[in-house]
């Protein structure tokens, strides 16, 4: 069984006991079938590197390998796991229905699907207080449970911060370029991104791992919240740069006025003539207008400023990790392990 | 100043703090007044019953006057009656998109507000996100930290999961009374009001009262969820059969197709030529159909049932109150104060 087998049949085990909850509530079968169908749809069915990074990371801090973890051990962490593709589920049903999205992860988006509408704010919601319940029936005894309840807590705001700076900076409507800025776009990316894809699993992994001083955590997230934004700002390069061989699907940032890193890098440099034919074909659905930005951004050289902005982040980056002091049980193999997954990607 | 303003200045503080997170966070300043934006519309404005029992009970419980606490005990205690408005405030902003509401406390729904739209769910969330802010900064270093936040995410969870039900059984626009039942709509007002409105106030009073024995919030819920129960019940009736002075509003459940005590009740001594004019005229947006199924309920003598049931539940409640052992510090009067608002309330 591979290791993602081995979490995915977690999930299963999670599901049933989710489902004995609600039974114990005495909920009549049909919500507690609804809710089942809601965990199922929209917890799994992504490439789920979030939930496994907690796994992976325990392993690397404990210094163990995954098979050697006995039975409890790996159920608690691997909770951990399902806990952040539940906050992730939580997030993607409720944005989805924000954006009026179509499809997610190759099937429809949830409010779309027959029947079911509006009541997938609600269900959002118990995605999101399924976390709760499997942290309380998992780690009520443990020291760092307060801990953990907090990490979400802050985390899930942080998110929803973003969240609220992002929709209020593009709107898919109406194009306003002044909205726009690096600084903004740092904003949304780190706390929209950042702080529940990449210093989550780690923080959660250190906390089971017992190496959670104060210090310890800044050092990862001084790690991991620049990661995850150079993470979020290579996958704005590569939605307008990647072929679709590449990164698996078609970009539409440039049609659905994404305030992603390649525009707000444009928009620093355009003389006001550019700016002119910025403002007049993006955010566009016409595939004319948005080869026009694209021939702008080529005639603006993003592609080099890109490729130099990807090395001088990762030189630092790699300069912050060789600075990681290990005495405490932390280990730069959990930040290089992030970073060697991301640094050349292609999708 | 009377307690309601006292309370309500404690309001307006709270937001001038969780601006100030906002803006430790480094927040522009267009998404900070946004959020306060939210806040000030969502969630005061209400009657705020649920908000004040907790400053109530807590001076019950330990014999004073609201005039008598000090500052820092008042703050402390009128931050959970806040906590429990926002919660209110999240569920409300949410259940106004998933039922389409049109108004809610004399004003258009956030939703409906020029410029907000569905970013309405985000904002939902953060005023969820605000109660677990607030719960760290003014009750990390008690105690009972631990058991505030399992308190507000068993209440949450418990409110979706009757949200769910009640979503999933009176759908607006298919009538279907098979749906419905007397132990369905328990189940339906029990979890979607009882818990939040009537257990959680006086379980969050306890708690900093230090009266807090599992026995003794046990002794709390057995009283306070029927008497919810009984609350919703009533509401149920006057909607049906208050006049509109009674109850300052036009009720609207026949038309909604609410599953409503009334139409349960009903269904349950139907003849079954009885039934089919329920199945005709139950749920429509009409005048002449609505008032087929009011003569329906006074052929059926509902009115008389009701009287009935709540003698008999005030009669079962005054019991179990009576019975209360007060040994460990609670007291009688927190319960006899709750069933002395409701009882033969007109409004």
């Amino acid at each position: 069984m591979s290791s993602k087998e081995q979490f995915i049949k977690v999930f299963d085990e999670l599901v049933v006991e989710l489902r004995q909850i609600l039974t114990d509530y005495k909920m009549p079968a049909e919500a507690i079938e609804w809710y089942e169908r809601s965990l199922n749809y929209n917890t799994p069915g992504g490439k789920l590197n979030r939930g496994l990074s907690v796994v992976d990371t325990y392993c690397i801090l404990t210094n163990q390998k995954v098979t050697d973890l006995d039975v409890e051990t790996y159920k608690k962490v691997a909770v951990l796991g399902w806990c952040i593709e539940l906050l992730q589920g939580f997030f993607l049903v409720s944005d989805d229905i924000m954006d009026q999205s179509k499809t997610r992860r190759g099937q429809p988006c949830w409010y779309l699907v027959e029947g079911i509408g509006n009541i997938a704010i609600n269900d959002s919601f118990m995605l999101e207080g399924a976390i709760y319940v499997l942290l309380k029936k998992y780690f009520k005894k443990d020291s760092y449970y307060v801990d953990l309840l907090e990490l979400f807590h802050d985390v899930t705001f942080q998110t929803e911060l973003g969240q609220l700076l992002d929709l209020t900076t593009a709107d898919e409507e109406v194009v306003d370029l002044d909205k726009f800025s690096l600084e903004k776009h740092s904003f949304i990316v780190i706390f929209k991104t950042a702080y529940y894809s990449f210093y989550l699993p780690v923080a959660l992994a250190m906390f089971v791992a017992g190496i959670s001083d104060e210090k310890d955590l800044k050092q990862a997230e001084d790690i991991l919240v620049p990661l995850g934004e150079y993470f979020q700002i290579q996958d704005d390069y590569l939605d307008c740069f990647g072929t679709p061989e590449q990164i698996g699907k078609i970009g539409t940032d440039i049609k659905d006025n994404k305030c992603s890193w390649v525009v707000n890098q444009a928009l620093k440099l355009v003389t006001p003539e550019q700016r002119q034919v910025l403002e007049e074909n993006y955010g566009r659905k016409d595939d004319v207008k948005e080869a026009k930005c694209k021939q702008l951004f080529n005639d603006l050289g993003i592609e080099a400023i890109y490729q130099e902005y990807e090395e001088s982040i990762v030189g630092e980056l790699k300069g912050k990790i060789e600075a990681i002091n290990e005495s405490s049980g932390l280990k730069k193999q959990v930040f290089y392990t992030f970073l060697n997954k991301i640094y050349k990607r292609s999708k």
